[in-house]
């Protein structure tokens, strides 16, 4: 069984070494009294101390035994109730909420960064607390004071928890064509009915009170997009006093049978005739959400994130303990009745795949966290804006690259194992199978894909990709005299250029048709994921450096970050040029099967 | 859950139209007389019935219920044994065999497109009659005549069960340094004592007798890969009358928990003073091991064209009916509330990835079956020999490519489904579940991709590689002025120059360093498995055009063989590209990190 270990000293390294976050809080007028470098490291220490002590054991017990549903209620496992417990004790659920409702007020960043710790460590327990931001933050963008109020408070101390109602079974992607009604009731309130699917946390035993935020058609509403609307659907009424009152329509059908993320209750939530409340504007429920989807994108962005750094912790050890064969250059351990088999390359390779993924997603997640909290807090428009701009365009890339990079390092964590790897007690299969929903839910792959070419760079004429490539080019030109830099300069200038050129290379292509879009985003979406990993390790490597030259006594530290950012130039960088073939062969060699003779 | 559907048409295409499987058996004297067309296609059409409905229906169960251990006794999942008896009666399991014991004497091809057909339907029954194959070749190899007498016929029958007893816990890849020993016993048989893990099919309910094929050393044997025997040990003793006899000193001890193919008995074998005989001479195990070797791991290769070919069905299927959003180029289905997904770009390039790879996955496989026959029944030495340095050049490549290319599928097939991939009713995940072993048992991607490239390339001087890049260059030579194949002739004659060159430059560095091949083994192996499967595109597509010309009325089918080939060369080969830019960065990269500092 991996031991999980919270990589402080690497979380560090990138929030205040390469992201200067003490300089980012001071800069914001909400955290520059309160958010100091010390605070943002005892929380991490805490965090630390729990995922790793009272998560991480729990991470087996929960594949093991999963959810069970009896009658329509549903048991977590073994000490998941417990957890939740001491997670509410230590105040987590509360710290980034607004303090009018309890909470601590803090930067959303550093919620992502103790979300890192909490996914690595058990994903499946984790969602329970993340799925209750969401509907949080539904609430605090667009509940009315009387809801704010009614609901906030035991959301924010985590009494309660929340979900996000959208899915029915013949809609995910397609939201447009969900089925679930909600009729105006004499009271103002709505009836709500019709069957969701896929509701993470839907039901379980951890809280005394569910939250529902649940996406439902007013009678005669518009059809497709424009015509869902938004509803509160409290498990248990509540009552004027705020206490639990009786159980609304709300019933938990079945739970899904699922390859993964066993200890989180995957739940059919059937509403009849439930009451709920509508919130935000009428039919504008899709657009209610979408203010907030680039956090809960960013959310599952860290599994990847957290598969990356879980299976790399677990191979690692292991690639150094485990004996087989010699060197092909000689015996390393001749003491030994084998070489450790982290002295083969193939084994090395997986290794610094891994290690390459999860240090510099981790980069570009809490790049975007500190982003994610100029949205919300930042002192100017003008500074809301640009980061919005960088966040939107890059919240796909991070969606999609790191969640399929993470499936990437979760098998590579497999096959370090060898045989082992298959065998459950070891623990590394378990991240392939709770990491593989992240490529499908809140957006698969494709969507996302979709979303970043179509929506974000050929929308925007390329002004959001012009944004963030500005960066790129800033950096390069801020470095291209520096000789121990050129390495990682040259390539990343001539891949920023590059990126350009492909953009205008499709844009063109998609007037001519719309379908060539389609054709393109997914290799789009991989080559700027490259490309954006690129920065940060070129960068990363920079400051190391640096930090070398300066006289660090955390040689080694440093040293790695540089051989690390060399290997991913050498070994992962040039997958670009396959995808730039790919792209460039457009849509005719999907589009000339008929759909009835893929198979005859 | 996915329905199955032999691909006889496809099967047959392979066997019968691009490899002339008949002209094929009509060279070799053992199948002259005895196996012609028809007998070839009542073959495929009762296992295509078999497999459908008997073992589809099952693969499921068996995921479900898995095996049950208790005190050394093994249950298999409902319906297994029944199935089992049913093949039987049959008459499958002696069908390779050889007559003198029972055996039907027909072609190891034969029986290997066959296990096409039972691997996609349920893999983990299949590995029960599967790895008895292993035992009876051993046995017929190297058994001596009172030997086969006393094992063969109930193996041949399938009365009985085979297994190989290879790895133990500290030993998988590197089995010189296994641990099991056998004393020498005064009526010349052999005490074996040790503990065996990972043995597939070792206990279950199946038959009445099993039949271990034991490496274990004897004593004051030479260390590493020159001191391991091989020895029969059987779990009842069995009769001088042939009957089932006594109990021998063989327990399963446990049966792993794993990621899939649960309904097949991963067992712990603990040998226990276990009465053995010694087969074939001592100390020559591995050797005596490594003689059937390339058709066990063809075997291995079949289970990633079966990944590829299930996951295909079942995701074309949905595909065809799941109604989610519009196409970007306008409505395809307007008279429905959204178009069926296979309209989206994004969706065809995973199925059409998924497609090629197991057609031209079956091509490779077939290919190396036939010569598998002339290997053992070819006319004359020089046949036998040149089939033999085919085979062991594009055995590592068929094994680690098409395993790979499996687990690929098998993700696509996942991801079409969306969300509910995720879901165990719809059998999309069990099928990347199953297939994952396949990249580890019978030597891992990166054992294979060394023994290609170190063993077989290099060794050899590129001997064996040029007797198959001159299958290429005759191909290309003759379709040069073929102006329809073109677009295949060109790039593939292209690439073929490219795969000498490669070859060369790290021939060249591994003179320098054996590191060097190493590091470039596993890009090695994708790249020529890349290539490899070109070449069968490129040959199905001159095939298809051929049968057009000649006025087919099969015009779909042979149609879609051009199309896969030409989305094949446009959106997968273009891979080769990152893998030769990797390659060119050499060992550097792999080598600078101490293993000390992969953490700090």
């Amino acid at each position: 069984m991996p031991q999980y270990k919270a990589p402080l000293r690497d979380m560090q390294f990138v929030l205040h070494e390469l992201l200067n976050a003490s300089d980012h809080y001071a800069k914001l007028p909400a955290y520059a009294e309160t958010v100091s470098r010390e605070l943002v490291d005892q929380y991490l220490e805490t965090a630390a101390d729990f995922c790793e002590n009272e998560l991480a054991p729990l991470n087996q017990v929960g594949d093991r035994e999963g959810c069970t549903w009896n009658d329509g209620v549903v048991t977590t496992p073994t000490g998941f109730k417990e957890a939740y417990q001491k997670y509410i004790e230590l105040g987590f659920p509360s710290l980034a909420a607004e303090e009018q409702y309890g909470g601590q007020g803090l930067p959303v960043s550093l919620g992502n960064v103790i979300s890192e710790m909490v996914g690595t460590s058990n994903w499946a327990w984790g969602m329970y607390p993340g799925l209750s931001h969401g509907a949080v933050r539904t609430l605090e963008h667009h509940g009315s004071d009387e809801q704010k109020n009614t609901y906030l408070p035991k959301l924010v101390s985590g009494e309660w928890t929340g979900t996000m109602c959208l899915t029915e079974s013949h809609a995910g992607s397609d939201l447009g064509i969900i089925r679930t009604k909600a009729e105006p009731q004499a009271d103002g309130s709505y009836a709500i009915s019709g069957e969701k699917i896929f509701i993470s946390a839907g039901e379980h035993d951890m809280a005394e009170n569910i939250i529902h935020i649940v996406l439902a058609r007013l009678p005669g509403a518009p059809k497709g997009t424009k015509g869902i609307s938004l509803f509160i659907v409290p498990k248990f009424h509540v009552n004027a006093d705020g206490s639990v009152g009786d159980r609304n329509g709300v019933r938990c059908g079945s739970i899904e049978h699922k390859m993964g993320i066993h200890g989180n209750a995957t739940c059919v939530i059937n509403f009849d005739q439930a009451k709920g409340y509508l919130i935000g504007p009428e039919n504008r429920g899709l657009n209610c959400m979408f203010t907030f989807m680039n956090t809960a994108r960013i959310g599952t962005a860290v599994q990847g994130l957290s598969a990356s750094e879980g299976s790399f912790q677990g191979s690692v050890t292991y690639a150094r303990d485990r004996l087989a064969m010699r060197s092909l250059s000689g015996p390393k351990a001749p003491e030994k009745e084998a070489d450790p088999i982290i002295v083969h390359p193939a084994v090395r390779n997986m290794l610094l795949t891994q290690k390459s993924f999860a240090e510099a997603g981790r980069a570009l997640v809490y790049f975007l966290s500190l982003h994610a909290d100029i949205v919300e807090q930042g002192a100017t428009e003008e500074e809301r804006k640009y980061s919005d701009n960088i966040l939107s365009f890059l919240t796909p890339i991070a969606k999609a690259f790191l969640t399929e990079t993470g499936s990437e390092s979760a098998k590579h964590g497999v096959q370090v194992f060898g045989g082992h790897g298959f065998i459950s007690e070891h623990g590394m299969e378990q991240i392939v199978r709770d990491t593989r929903i992240a490529c499908l839910y809140e957006g698969t792959t494709e969507i996302q894909a979709l979303d970043l070419l179509g929506r974000k760079v050929l929308q925007t004429q390329g002004a959001m990709l012009k944004d963030f490539t500005k960066i790129i080019h800033k950096f390069c030109e801020a470095n291209k005299d520096n000789a121990d830099l050129k390495e990682f300069v040259e390539p990343l200038a001539a891949l920023n250029k590059e990126w350009g050129e492909i953009t205008m290379q499709i844009g063109m292509k998609a007037m001519q048709s719309p379908d060539e879009v389609g054709a393109a985003a997914v290799d789009y979406m991989y080559y700027a994921g490259y490309v954006t990993l690129a920065y940060f390790w070129a960068d990363m490597a920079r400051l190391a450096q640096q930090k070398l030259a300066e006289g660090s006594t955390e040689t080694a530290f440093y040293n790695a970050k540089v051989t690390t950012a060399r290997f991913y130039f050498s070994k992962i960088l040039p997958r670009t040029k396959s995808h730039v073939a790919v792209m460039a062969s457009g849509n005719a060699p999907l589009a000339a099967l008929a759909a009835d003779d893929f198979i005859i």
